[in-house]
Formats: C-alpha cells, structure tokens, sequence
C-alpha cells in the first residue's frame, strides 16, 4: 500500500512541501487540508491586488487545485484539521460543508499552517471598515470596500512592510493615509537613522506617520455621532451602499496621544504563528511560539515536519534560532520539508534576515542585525553610513541611495546592512545578503568587482563605497 | 625638500591615484601631466553625452582642474611624456604650446597612460565620417557631426560594450544601424547561447547584426561616385555644412561578405594599453602588452607604480595575470597605486571580470569565466541556463531574463555568470560577483536569502532559480 503523507495548510510552503514530495516519489499518496477555497497564492501580491495592478485574484495562484490534482495530489479545502494525533499518525478533520468530523492515518505530515494577523487590544477592532491583510479574501474585502464605501481618511496600525506597502496603494487610490507605530519608528526591522528617512519621505508625500504611538480604541458612527449631538458639529456619515455592511462603520481611531479620522483602518501590526495545534498535539515550540525545527524541518515528533510562517528557523549571522516569517523562507523550506517527508535528505540551513519593501518611489532593505540588534546582543560592532547616488550624477533620474554597514572592528566579519533609497536601490542589498551568507570579512569585501556602467551605478557603486568607510 | 610624485595621466587612474597621494602626504609635491586639455572625466559616460541625455561635456567632469589645484595638485596639461628615465628618476617632457622639452625629477611615478582605441586594418579608415570613442574630444566630434552630417546609415565595428551602447544611441537618434562583429558573436566576452539573445534583440529592434565578419575597406564620395558613374544609379552625397569637414566623406563600408551603406563609421574593435613608454623605459610588460604590476601596483622598475587602462591585473577566480580595462578597475588601482606611491601599504587584489551594459531596454552582465573560457582553460566545469521573469508574472512589466552559470561540478567552485535580460535583470551579477570573490561553492549559496518583495522579484529570485540547477 502507498504511504501516505499529510499536509495541513494550502499556501506557499504547504503546496512547496507537497509538490517537492511529488517529484520526489511518484508513488507517494498526498493530501493536503485546507481551510481556505485557493490554494498556493502569493499572499505578498496582495497590496498589488489592493492596487488594481494586479486585475484578478486568480493571477495570483501559482497553481490552481486541478493543476496539482493533475500531479496526483489531492487538495481538500474547507476543513479544519482539529487534532494532530502524534502516537496514532492521524489528524481529526471537521469539514465545513457537513460538520462531519474524521480521520486521516498519515505516514509522514507536515505542517503548514501559516500566521494569524496579530490584533493588537483595540476596543471596537471588529467594526465595519476594519481590515487585516493576510489571505485572498481580506484582500477581496478591502477592495470592495474601497471601490463602495469610498473611505477618505485610512488609518494603517503598525508600520512594518505590509503597513507601508499599503500605504502606498491607499495614498495613491487618493484616500489620505496616517500610519501609527508603537514602536519609536516605522520599519521597526531596521534601525532609527534609516526609519527617519523612510519618515521624512512619507510625510513630504502627504502621509501622517505617528511613531512611539498605542492604539487605544476605534470608534464608529454610533458612538461618533453621540459624541457629535453631544459636542455638536461632526461630520455625518456618507450614505452605506449596498454589498458592504456599512452599519455604524469606523470613523474614528483613538491613540494615547491623539484621536485621527478613519473610515478605513488596517491592522497590520504583525503575525503570530498558527502554532496552536502543533502545541496540542505536544509538538515543541521555540522562538516567538512558532514551531521549533531542525535544517531538516523535523519537529520534536518523529514523522512531522514543519515549515513557513508557522515555523522557526536559523539567523545564519548568529545561528540562534528566530522566528522571521517571509513568503520566500516558506518556500524553501516547504521544499525541504517535503523532501525530507518523501525520504529525502535535504536541509534549509537558515536565513540572513533579509527584508525589502517599496514605499511609492522609496525602496527600503535590510539584511543581518541592525545596529540595535548588535547593541541587545552586546556584540562590539562598527557602524557606518553614507550617502550616495543610485546612479551618476549626470543622469537626471539619479537618486539617493543611504546604505548602513555594521561588521565587526578592524575589518572583521560583515554583521548587517540596511539601504534607503530610490529606483535600483532596495535589491542592491542583496550583496550584503549574499557575503553575510558566506561570512565574509570587511576585508575580502574592499575590492569588489560590482557591475559598473553609467546606466547602473556609480563608478563606485554606492554598496562599495559603505564598505570603503571600513 | 618635500618629496615629488609624477603622475602620467590624468583620467580615472592618474587624478585617483594624484588625490589619494594627497590625502595620505599633505606635503608630497604632485604633479600630473597629460596630453589632453581635461582631467578626471568619465570616459563611459561619453555614449549618454552623444544621446544628449547629458548635455555638456563639463558634467562628465567629476573634478576640474582648479579643484585639484586646491587639494595642491598640479595638473600639466597639452604636453606629452616623451621618456621615462628610471636610472635618474626623470622624465622628459615636451610641452604642444612651446614645443619645448624639459626634465622633470620624481621621487615616485605613477604611470596611468590608458589605453588606445585598436584601429583594426582598414582601408581609408581616415576617412571624414569615421570615428573612434575613448575621450571628450571623440564625443564631441561624433555629436557635431550628428547634428550637421544628418547621417543616415551608421555602422559600427566591433559589438563589444563601447559599440553597443552607441548602436543604442545611434538608433533612437533615428540612424539606421547595422553591427559588424569579426568574432562569431556580439558582446565578445559573453558566450554565444547568451549572446544570441542579445543579436535576436536587436534584429527585432531593426538593427542589422553580421558576425564572423571582416571589415576590408570604407569608401568615401570619391570612389562611391566614380563607381556610380560606372554602374550608374547611386544616390548622390547631401550638401555638406559648415564646421564639420565633410569632403570625401564615408558612403559605404566592405566586409568579406558585404558592402553596407554608411556615411557614420565608428570604430569599436576594443582597445591596446598605451604602454610603448614604459616597455621604451624597460619595464616589464604582461597580458596582451599591458604594462605588469602586482597587487600593490608596482611596475618591475622600483618607485614607479602603474594603474588602469594601461596595467595588468589579476583575475581572482584563476589567480592569472590579465588584461581587462575598466573605469572602476582604473579608479581603485590608481589609488591603490597613489596610496603606495606616497609611501602607504595598499593593495588591489584584483577583479572577476564584471562588466554590463545598456542596449535599448536590454541589459547583459558577465562575471568570472565563460564556458567558452572554461573549454579553454581545460577546466572540468557544469554549465546552466534558465530563463525566468525579472518580476512576479502577475505584473504586465515583468520581462524575461536569462541567467546562464558555470561552477565545478558536485556543488563546487562557482565559476562565472552571465545574464540578458530586461530591466532589473543586470545588476542582478553583483551576487555572482560578490560570491565569486570570496570563492564561494554552489554548495554554499543553494539557500540565498535573497531579497523578496513583488515590486523586486519573483518569490525565487532568478538568480537563485539558477543556481539551484546544480
């Protein structure tokens, strides 16, 4: 008889798993359980979706059900596995069509259950016009919204990359957009003297960034308008339209410091992982509760592997084991684990950290420890930064670039770099990335031989000319 | 008596390595002698000079003279070294104005000479119409002769990165171009599969390509119209302008296969260090007749240093000695070279042979060996190419890159990269480059974490795509 091998969850490193175990045995049974009706769409397009850039939701599936039926791998959706039953190999699945509950035997299983939007403790968070961004339908809810309840003052809870990338398609649908962070800065992956510019930016371009900031309570039209016969003089609401329950929707967000208009608010305040059920199940858990795993993206339980947003992973700068959630991590390492669950030997030996978002015209990346990341580690470390052109000054459309260095004294090993910048800025951090992942020194790096020509760069490239300061 | 530096040479080479001797000696009497009226430009930017998107020759000026005069740097312009004379550290210089010669003693030297365009054999290839691009001069002539000439069938000899970038040029200028190549392929220092991708490119884009092509001869009005008189029925020449000499000038060139329409020339077929005053003065030359140097930029005469187009360097990925002249190769060895000369320690380790350019909207980068260089080095190497998009397919400006790499087999030694691609694609080498110089394995940078965001990247960065061939 086949083995049979078990996936729980249909996203990126779920549907990596299953099709990698795919070609790796042709003979394998695999089943993969999902709550949701898609399966394997890029949940980072979702801005772009948002944006109208994107036209259909199903441009945003790498692969549809019936093309990895055609692979031979069955994709249930709407079920929710309810229990991970280690010493039996079986999961208890509730279908949502019938209620009905049962049990699938499992040789090997991994899990992919992604991360929840973390909500942070707001009063009234559930009212209309309040928004997560994590999966199709939060998408679908948002640009509906938009195009029906045509919100004029959006209001985005934390300033992370989903938060700015959002704030750039909400500025440019014309909707005026304030960002509340509750950390000192926005981008709070990256150090203060880079946010600060990432601030400066926004707030020429119109959006409001609140930094050191609490949400305290979102308020709607009810209790708005009470306060407006009270106080007299509010805005009345626009009238609701049809499709979209309009009823006492947000109008208002309170923080400790300010109350803000907002008839569009998103919380975007980051993830928490779906770890719950591995927890259940008696499955350990390691960095920030997500599910610990080894290079082979084996659990603590023989047989089950975990991988994505749900799993740990390894800063391959220190080798302590984190929790950085990224769609790119979770498919390598559902393709490792899938590999591993086939009978495979493969490992994903970790990450370096690396991060990119593009805010309107401004481009922000980060890869290894910032500066405040070195200081919490009490690492001794070198910082330095620079300012410089993405391309040479002649051009018209050369732009600034800043690139932050940290790497240890007297030209020892590269520990971290972050970029700010315009056009052709952000992907330059990839060199960084790629000579953290190789450990390099300072010293190996001082003759790099980057590309130059004067549509590209700078007769020194602004990457070369941070490591010169070294 | 405050030391003396001589400098010969006043372009990339010789102005870096005159300010780095500056900033390491504030009493050290420099002083820089060229044979051109200008200093310290950047010669690459000459193609975007002629396309007008820079608009004066000044803007390709990083420093002027007078700024160098201020840092105490004498800058001796409009005369030529005639002779280095090692045994009495002099040299003997004759100035165009007066056309005097007098000696100048130096404590140390550094020979930054540069390199010549390589006339290739050619009857009348003095012809008006015909042109060469290494200095300003060249620039300018070309743009006059563009605005009075009107010229409208340009051909250029030579498809490496200095004809390329000027068939882009010529042809959104509206100028028919066509290509001449003697070697089996464009962009010589690529591989043909790749290449072919450029050539298909620029067929579609309406320029002309011939490869494996000799050119014989260019034939000016005087012989094209005593043959039309003969054969009967040749355009007769348009009326030349003012200012630029235009008697007997180009009308059609001759290759072993063909005769082209052309009233532009420009001559393209790579270059030859100017190092006749150094080999007259006994120094060692190296690959292809450069002047030789070792990492701390030192000739095989004692105090004198050589730097950029008209020296040797090293290529990291073999070790071996080469020649391959580039503005940021020139720029860090003239200051590696300036540094030693004013009695500092530096040393330039070498490069991996990094180079890109522009073609209309196509990008082509290489880094390291080609398979062809592979092949002839004897080495045992594995070769992929993959073609993917530079973006997530959901966005209509995602276009399609090729990325082509070549490392030791089983998950050894990278070797070398190339890629064609649309934007974004080309600057994409530095992480081959990066990595090939800290003689990375394929073993070693399977996991890349490279950066990821829609804006930037497919979820698998093409690069990665390639590199997880191996």
């Amino acid at each position: 008889m086949a083995k049979k091998l078990a996936v729980i969850g249909g996203i990126a490193a779920g549907m990596s798993a299953a099709a990698k175990a795919r070609r790796m045995d042709r003979d394998l049974e695999i089943v993969v359980f999902t709550d949701e009706t898609r399966v394997s769409y890029g949940a980072c397009g979702l801005p772009y979706y948002i944006s109208g850039e994107i036209k259909k939701a199903s441009q945003l599936v790498a692969r549809t059900i019936e093309q990895f039926k055609e692979l031979g791998i069955k994709v249930r959706t709407q079920c929710r596995v309810e229990e991970i039953r280690p010493a039996t190999r079986s999961l208890l699945i509730r279908s949502f069509k019938t209620g009905d509950q049962h049990e699938f035997r499992y040789d090997s299983l991994v899990i992919a259950t992604g991360a929840a939007a973390r909500i942070p403790p707001i009063a009234n968070a559930d009212l209309p016009g309040v928004f997560k961004l994590r999966n199709v339908e939060d998408g679908e809810n948002i640009r509906q919204y938009l195009a029906e309840a045509k919100p004029q003052n959006a209001v985005i809870v934390g300033g992370g990359y989903i938060g700015l990338e959002m704030a750039e398609v909400l500025h440019q649908q014309g909707v005026k957009v304030a960002i509340v962070e509750m950390a000192p800065h926005l981008a709070p992956n990256m150090d203060l003297d880079m946010a600060e510019i990432l601030q400066q930016y926004l707030r020429e371009q119109g959006i409001e960034v609140f930094t050191g900031e609490k949400v305290l309570a979102l308020e709607g039209d009810a209790s708005v308008s009470s306060q407006a016969k009270a106080g007299g003089g509010e805005a009345s609401a626009s009238s609701p339209t049809a499709s979209t329950n309009l009823t006492n929707r947000v109008r208002q967000l309170v923080t400790d410091r300010r109350t803000l208009p907002a008839d569009l608010v998103l919380l975007s305040a980051g993830v928490t992982p779906n770890s719950w059920l591995a927890e259940k199940a008696g499955l350990a858990l390691g960095a920030q509760k997500a599910i610990r795993v080894n290079q082979r993206m084996e659990t603590s339980e023989p047989g089950i592997y975990a991988a994505g947003d749900c799993a740990t992973t390894f800063l391959l700068v220190t080798g302590e084991e984190v929790y950085i959630p990224m769609g790119t991590t979770a498919n390598k390492q559902g393709r490792t684990a899938g590999e591993n669950a086939a009978g495979g030997n493969a490992e994903f030996r970790g990450v370096v950290g690396t991060g990119i978002a593009r805010v309107l015209d401004l481009e922000i990346a980060r890869t290894g420890l910032t500066e405040r990341e070195c200081q919490q580690k009490g690492l001794t470390y070198e910082a330095k930064m620079i300012q410089a052109k993405t391309l040479p000054g002649f051009f018209a459309h050369s732009g600034k670039i800043y690139v932050k260095v940290l790497a240890e004294p007297h030209g020892g090993r590269l520990l971290g770099a972050q970029i700010v910048g315009f056009a052709g800025a952000g992907k330059r951090i990839d060199v960084f990335a790629t000579a953290l992942t190789l450990g390099a020194t300072m010293d190996q790096l001082e003759d790099l031989d980057l590309a130059y020509a004067p549509p590209f760069s700078p007769v020194y490239d602004p990457i070369l000319i941070a490591i010169n300061q070294f």
